[in-house]
Order: structure tokens, then C-alpha cells, then sequence
């Protein structure tokens, strides 16, 4: 690709004339064209899934559910809690800290544009968010609650929830389910999309991007960056091995999917992370060790693709990557109003 | 009262006849002109403070700061962790929970309306928001940040808030302190105000009560109750003694006032709530030991007033109690999007 852009260039010099070939290189280092090959825009408010339709009722009761702190063990922690729709999805903190301050191996993922990701969990567990969104409310170091069969009993016992489930699932004899939780709200995630400037770009408004983060695309592209971190997410579509040219120093003792197969191709095997935000989603990697986006660019060309960046090159990656910080839909920031619980909603616990 | 009421309803009995009798038992169990002596309707949308001006600038900040979890030591925790403001301003726990996962000896009070206290804390240690709202972030068991310098030097190094620091105190030359901060947030609480029937009420609509609720109403006001729960908060405004008949078996192991002032007067001296919103403010006391309203009131009669609640003036009471369940303002259920940290940002820390 590098050779062929050259050639292409000095083919342009040649044929056109150094004035020409320079208002290639300042106007046209990239265009919307040649880069939607690797990725797409997001056109859409939502990222729908057929085989869970997103209807307003479903989304609200989402939204509740992801808000409601009473779906964990010791009453305190909501999605909302770690997922902090405030805050770009994430907190910026290294590790996630859980139930009774428990600090677990994995730096949080960020909520919003998960819905396009194929791959979710950095050990890579689930495909979709619907298989995902009910796991932390089990997980023992995030919601702790005992099983599934509690975190319906107690919905159950709000007659708030009993209507809404109801409304959002209005086909099913028995809507409350711990499955239909899952699917609730990850039909709320799947408004959480926040297109960007680069979405403009690949629609082809060229001005969308400066000359900067056109260079920090071109580069983004022909360093290889663009083998893991593409599609509609540009990344969130696959796993990879971190350290594919030289290992990885965690701070975490993960070994990726390794931990879910137990296969040894699968050793430090994670997901490759979405960038859509990432100016925004600090600390980075999997154990959010490292603080500045110019470091983990940096250590990932030399880690993964063996490459040591130029300064230069690193600072114009980055300010291609800040392009792909979004807006945040209204409705992300609007909050709902909790159900009331009732004398028979089981109590939360600090046992 | 109760004597002279039963005085006046025979005398009315005889002069109009049983059915005018009845008639005033209905209709007329209790005016809004009457209860004005007690108690102040909410009229307004922001509780000001001549002394700390609410501006549309420092609310917007104050939001922020209110919703941001850097402003603690383990950067998770931020004043909405523990006053949900989906969830009426609180967790529905008995104690709170803070930092590391440490348990605190107090139920976790509302923000909303906190704004109209004259007493706030359950110890009652100050006498309005400007006071307090700045405290949390420094206690050890909540933000457990070092001190207000840590926080100052955090904000000064978030290019977005020390932008939003010189729009909302727009006079002053070092507009970030961690009074500023104080301010900031306690005009943001100023806004969290929460009109309900009950106001309507008293403003003149009697029919904004239905007649169990005014029969509730007339017993509060009957049995007592309003000796504590009055003006505009229902409560809110003095502090008094946990026990004045009977003691009360607490579950924790504050002394109130006393581990403030050490003065024997003083022992399980709290601030008497505001009971708007009470309904959902469950559990309930200082300890947070009860989850049931209609328990709450029965222990209240019994150990404050030496009375014996029957069955449906309970009931009544509590009806009357769920018609302060207010509505919560939009702003205050938009959430902000939080200014981006720089690497000058301190990180959090576990230690």
C-alpha cells in the first residue's frame, strides 16, 4: 500500500507537476472513498437488532434498568454506576471497583456504541449485547446478585416494572424474565450511538476532517492499524493477541480468552476495543494502566505491527483519533424516574 | 385542640343539624387557612440564597460537579453515587456506602428540597447547602480526597471547568476554591425542589387532598406531629432528641449532636427530616433500620409523642405523608456531559 501510494505519487509529480502533486498531498492525503473499504459511518440514532426489535417502551424500561441500583446485591450500584453515561460510558479509573469496593482485572468498556461491537468483554465472552447486559448483575465483584431468580422476584415486586415489562414485551405471557432484563436494556445501549466527525468524512464531506487528521488517517491506514481497529465501530469487530510482535506488560492478571477456552492459541487474546471516543475513554487497554492516548498509540504500533512511530506520526494518529469523539444523544442524558419498591421487594444486602 | 375541636363540632352539631354535621366532617376536616399556620408552600422553582445567588452558570457547573466522580480519591464516587437523583435523592440502603466499599453510620438523606433545611445532617452540624455540599468530597469514608487544595489542583487542571469556574463567579479573580465548589454545588441543590399536592393544597385548592388525605392531615396536625415537621420542608428546620418519651433502639452508633458538641443536652439529638417526599425515601430514621412508612409513623407517636396510633389513623397519616411526593424538575434529571481530565489531571488512587 505504501509502495503503491508512493509510485502513485511520483506519478502524479511527474505528470502533473510539483504544484499538482502538492495540492494532493494538502488537499486529498485521504479520501472518504478509498477509507470506506475499512470502515463504515454511522448513519443510524439506532443499531437495531431483528431478533430484538428497539421500541420506545423497551428502551425506557432499558434505561430504568440501567439506572436502578437495586439490581445489585448490596443496593448501591447501577449499570450507571461504572458505565457513567455522563462520562463518555466509563469512569476514568484503571480497574473497575465493584460490590463492597472489590477491584476487579478489567478496565470498564464503555456503554455507548457497544451495540455495533460483535465482540464484547475484553476476554471476549459474548456476541451481541443481549447475551451481555444481565451478566453484571450476577457477576460476583459488579451487582452479586445470587442468581437470576432474585433479580426477577424482586422486579416482581414493583408494580412500576410489572406495567413497564408488560408494555415492553407485550406479546409474552410471563414478560418479566431475566433474559427479557438482558434484553431490555441492551435495546436502551442500542441508542447509544454518537456519531462524529469522521462519520461526515466517510459520508464524503472531505472538509469534515482537518489536513491533520487526514494525515493521522492516511497514517492510520497504511501502518496497519486499520487490520484490527475497522468497521462501523473501527474496531469492537474481533480478537487479537496483545503483544502480537513483543508481549504486553499488564497490570492485570488476565489472559484474555485463554481464561474462557483454555485454549493456548487463546493466551492474552482480547477483544480489540472500539475507538469510537477514545480521547475520552482514558485509561487504555485492558488493564488501564496507560493514561495518554499518544503512549497506547505508541505502544500498540510497536507491540502489535513491530513499528516504532515518529512523534509526528503519533501526534497526527491522535488527532485522528480525537475525530472519532461523538455526540451523545440527549436521550443518553435525559434520566428516568425509579419505580417505587414495595413492602415485599427483598432488601438489599451487606453480608 | 382535639378538646376544642370536639367542642366545636358538637356546637355545630346542635346549631346546623347532623347533616351540615356531617357535612363538615367530610368536606371541611381541615382548610388550607388553617394549616398556613404550620406550613409554607413551595411557590418557587429555586430555593435562593441572597448570600449565594443562583445563576443559571453555577447551576450548570454546580450539575457537573455534583455528577463528577473524579471528585473523589478512588475516582468512582461522585455526590450522585449515593443521592440518585433517578431515585429521589438517595439509595434505597440503610446505611451508606462509600469509598472502598466502607459503611457509614448514617442513612443517606435526600438532596432534594435539602435546599429548604435550616439543619442539615442528621448530627445537624450546619445550617445550609453553601455549608456542606463541599464536605462530602473530604470525608474519609465518602470522597476521602486528601483536602480542598487536592480538589482545587484537580479542577484547575480540567481545561473545561476552569472555563465554567469564570462564568459563574464572574467577579472574582481566583474564581476556582473549594468554597467556589461548595457554591457551586449547593446552587445546583438550590434548584432540586420538588412541588407536590400538598403545596397546591395549601395554596388554596382543596381539592388537591383527597378526604383520607385530609383526615391524615388533621391528625398530623392533631396529634402533634407538627410540633417537629413544619414550614415549608415539613421538617427540616430544628433538630430534637430521638426518644423524648421512650428511647429508641438504634442501629447505630451515632449520639447525634452529641459527637458534635459533646454536651450532654445534646445526646441523640438529630435533625428532624423534611418528610417531602417521604414516601420514597424509605428506609427511614437516621439509621435507616425501617423500611415501612406506616412502622416509621407508629414509632414516631410512640416514642416522641407517648401516643398509641390506631390502625386507620395510620393509615390516614401515611396517606396524607404520600401526598408530599413531588414532582421532580426536568433539569434536574438531564444530565451533563463531564470536561475532559489532561495529563496534568491527578490520577485516582486505591492506596
Amino acid at each position: 500500500m505504501k509502495e503503491l501510494l508512493l509510485t502513485t505519487s511520483i506519478f502524479c509529480a511527474s505528470a502533473f507537476g510539483l504544484a499538482a502533486f502538492a495540492q494532493r498531498m494538502s488537499m486529498d492525503i485521504i479520501t472518504p472513498k478509498e477509507v470506506r473499504q475499512y470502515f463504515s459511518p454511522i448513519t443510524q440514532k439506532v443499531a437495531d437488532n431483528p431478533e430484538n426489535p428497539v421500541t420506545p417502551q423497551k428502551v425506557d424500561l432499558g434505561k430504568m434498568l440501567f439506572h436502578d441500583p437495586r439490581l445489585s446485591k448490596t443496593g448501591n450500584m447501577s449499570c450507571n454506576t461504572c458505565h457513567n453515561l455522563t462520562n463518555y460510558g466509563i469512569l476514568n479509573i484503571p480497574k473497575e471497583i465493584g460490590n463492597k469496593g472489590q477491584i476487579g482485572i478489567y478496565n470498564i468498556p464503555t456503554v455507548y456504541n457497544v451495540a455495533f461491537n460483535t465482540v464484547i468483554l475484553w476476554e471476549a465472552r459474548f456476541k451481541n449485547v443481549e447475551e451481555q447486559a444481565n451478566r453484571p448483575i450476577l457477576n460476583p465483584i459488579q451487582g452479586a446478585m445470587p442468581n437470576g431468580e432474585a433479580v426477577v422476584k424482586l422486579i416482581e415486586s414493583i408494580p412500576g416494572y410489572r406495567e413497564l415489562f408488560a408494555k415492553a414485551f407485550p406479546t409474552e405471557n410471563k414478560p418479566i424474565t431475566f433474559e427479557n432484563v438482558s434484553k431490555a436494556i441492551a435495546a436502551f445501549e442500542r441508542t447509544l450511538i454518537t456519531p462524529s466527525r469522521f462519520d461526515k468524512f466517510l459520508e464524503g464531506d472531505e472538509k469534515a476532517l482537518t489536513q491533520e487528521e487526514k494525515r493521522g488517517l492516511r497514517l492510520f491506514v497504511d501502518k496497519g492499524c486499520i487490520a484490527c481497529h475497522n468497521g462501523i465501530g473501527v474496531g469492537g469487530g474481533m480478537f487479537q493477541k496483545m503483544g502480537i510482535v513483543k508481549p504486553y506488560n499488564s497490570t492485570s492478571p488476565s489472559k484474555g480468552r485463554y481464561d474462557v477456552t483454555k485454549k493456548p492459541e487463546d493466551m492474552y487474546v482480547f477483544k480489540v476495543p472500539s475507538l469510537r471516543n477514545v480521547e475520552r475513554t482514558y485509561p487504555y487497554f485492558h488493564d488501564g494502566q496507560v493514561w495518554s492516548l499518544e503512549e497506547a498509540v505508541r505502544i500498540m504500533a510497536d507491540i502489535q505491527l513491530g513499528l516504532q512511530l515518529k512523534d509526528d506520526e503519533v501526534k497526527a494518529i491522535v488527532a485522528f483519533l480525537r475525530s472519532l469523539t461523538g455526540e451523545i444523544p440527549m436521550d443518553a442524558l435525559t434520566l428516568p424516574v425509579l419505580p417505587a419498591s414495595t413492602k415485599d421487594t427483598p432488601k438489599p444486602s451487606l453480608d
